[in-house]
């Protein structure tokens, strides 16, 4: 959590981390201006001292809410020293300059946050030129920051469970109006005659989102059929949604702007269950609960993926383990850690080298796949594991397979 | 426009460019990728030829929607290579130098797209010590994507077009949604007599944009009085929409889930406008037209700038121009060009070489701000200079400061 990062600046030998960028898909930076909503910035956040952020002079008012001291680009002359020098990259390598005298920077400095490759590349060696008593680093594995996210905060908990209960809530307001509709010939359709499709069933969901203030960007994946059997399709809006089919609605969204995200997986067949989709959905149900039943803290997370593997190949099916290359049977990961990103540590895969550790918040997500028999099936928790290492999931909402249609 | 790249390649004496990193915020990604939906990949574009699209088996499906060839990471054995040297970023890097090694890519490589700045650092300076007759680089000042997102093709302007009819549309709907309210005491108040506020607006208009299939990102700007005099501010929730404030309303939705913007600023008084609010209202729309009549293919982009801040100073205000730190007066560049981001090529400042050229896409927004005396002004159209060099408004709805309340 955010308290970790002096303790972890000094296990890695950093006097100073820096988070830079746009504020696009830059969790880093709004993790360290506390969800302030700037276009960009950058935090300098030295050892034992607070960070400082250093923004657009427009942008003093939103960045004032991050509780940071706040200083702007204009206090360093940005504009100026793009005007003398006729070059923006000039300009602000000469702005990170004068930056680390004001601050009197030392030592090594990691950089973090969001930018292009090619220019980070060619601007982090310029400044290692520049400032030859300065040695700048940055992270190639498990990084300050996955570290510092891998646990949360009370404060950050408060707006996890939040988000949580009002995921939980959409997903049972969609089964409902799914629940609403009429079948006609093994097909649900809408009052005016029409099928009902994946579309309407997003549009409806995105409208409830917004009620809630939440998004998805558009990411939701409800999938059905064949599409349900490929874990990343996210399905196709003109589908229409029909009766033995097997539907996997995996559902992730976030605060509206960003924030938290909660994620969570439901299968579903409206109507009834083909026995395959049973079947499957009774084995991906029992090593969920096993795996559950097994999460301690100081377990390697690696051990988890593990089990699952073990498990589905006793059932016949290929995984990741007997098959890396395999697009049927299980085929992905069990799980991640998520926060202000949908990804994040720990991740319980075959490679992670985490064990795990009170405060962590992550999903267990088995399933099977059988795109070329027509069907997929996942069920996914976000769980917490609290301070006594006590395991909670904080996705209530039922695991019943099928639907029942009026 | 995309069509160019080869030209733009050749000028720079870039062999190959590399996009990558995860799609969130990677509008460079999604350009190559034409709009497929992926959370990762690599795009190897080779001077005249068709790009290759690599990305994680799982999104096969979602990464053929882009029209490129795709090959999976599982093709260059990455989860071996991950497993064997039980480190992501060493598999990574040798993923990187089988691709070259397989595509035949020699010469100087331009990477592209969004990553962590410390690791990208990183990663490119171990790429260049693994294949030292490759040059590895970055671009620090205008990019070749920056060159290409400057004009558009037919088939992007089809999306800019529709994107800007359905803004103007909202943006139609919120004023109607707003004059609809009854007037209580110099403020307007909904069906149940309670305060009208900014929330119950945004609510309202992120409804409607979502019956278009766009979203905001909870970015809009509705600012009223002293929040309106400060161009970022993107006005407070629970601030009542009072008769007789400036309120700017600036909207930048996009297709949900990312793709084309459309940017526009109207600003509005409920009822009546003060006399202060008036005057620089007049003058904001006089520079606005003079500006309009003044685009012209081949003029340096600057110029707009200037003029803007000589007439503004000339009616007795500061300007960037007279005072670079101001914060009251006109206080930002008078435009920027749009499309899968929101700010991109030309630049419509005081810092910019470029010139007006046919396709390009981009903004015209003068404005005026006093936050010590509780107002601010501001109009943008977005604009579109067709291949005969004529300059087309996108932005039709009209200019009107008053909004009469009944």
């Amino acid at each position: 959590m955010k308290s970790d990062l002096d303790r972890l600046m000094q296990e890695r030998g950093f006097d100073t981390i820096v988070v830079m960028g746009l504020a696009e898909g830059n969790h880093t930076l709004r993790y360290m201006t506390n969800g302030a909503v700037i276009t960009e910035g950058i935090v300098i956040k030295q050892h034992d001292r607070q960070p400082v952020l250093i923004c657009g002079p427009m942008e003093r008012d939103e960045a004032a809410k991050s509780g940071l001291t706040v200083v702007t680009y204009a206090d360093f002359d940005l504009y100026k020293l793009a005007k003398e020098l006729g070059n923006a990259f000039e300009a602000n390598l000469h702005m990170m300059a004068a930056i680390f005298e004001r601050y009197q920077v030392t030592g090594t400095v990691s950089f973090n946050g969001v930018g292009d490759p090619g220019r980070s590349f060619m601007m982090l060696s310029r400044l290692s030129e520049m400032l030859p008593t300065i040695k700048i680093t940055g992270e190639t594995e498990t990084g300050i920051f996955d570290e510092a996210y891998a646990t949360k905060d009370a404060q950050e908990m408060v707006a996890i469970r939040t988000i949580a209960g009002h995921t939980n809530t959409v997903m049972g307001e969609v089964v409902d109006f799914i629940k609403r509709h009429e079948v006609r010939d093994n097909a649900l359709v809408k009052p005016d005659g029409k099928p009902l499709a994946i579309g309407d069933v997003k549009r409806f969901l995105r409208g409830r989102l917004l009620e809630y203030g939440l998004e998805d960007n558009g990411e939701t994946i409800f999938a059905i059929g064949r599409d349900a059997g490929i874990p990343h399709s996210r399905g196709e809006d003109g589908d229409p949604l029909k009766l033995g089919q097997s539907i996997v609605f995996d559902l992730f969204p976030r605060a509206l702007g960003g924030g938290y995200y909660h994620d969570m997986t439901r299968t579903f067949c409206l109507g009834y269950a083909p026995d395959d989709v049973r079947r499957a959905y009774d084995e991906v149900m029992h090593i969920f609960n096993d795996v559950m039943e097994a999460l301690a803290v100081g377990e390697p997370c690696r051990h988890y993926q593990e089990m699952t593997c073990d498990f589905f190949e006793q059932q016949g099916h290929k995984t990741l383990q007997s098959d890396p290359s395999t697009t049927e049977g299980y085929v992905h990961g069990l799980g991640h850690g998520l926060g202000l990103e949908i990804h994040s540590r720990p991740r319980l895969n075959a490679v992670s080298d985490e064990t795990l550790r009170p405060g962590q918040v992550f999903t267990v997500e088995p399933g099977l796949y059988y795109p070329d028999k027509g069907f997929g099936v996942r069920i996914e928790d976000t769980v917490y594991i609290d301070e006594k290492g006590e395991v909670h999931s904080l996705t209530l909402f039922p695991k019943d397979l099928v639907i029942a249609m009026k």
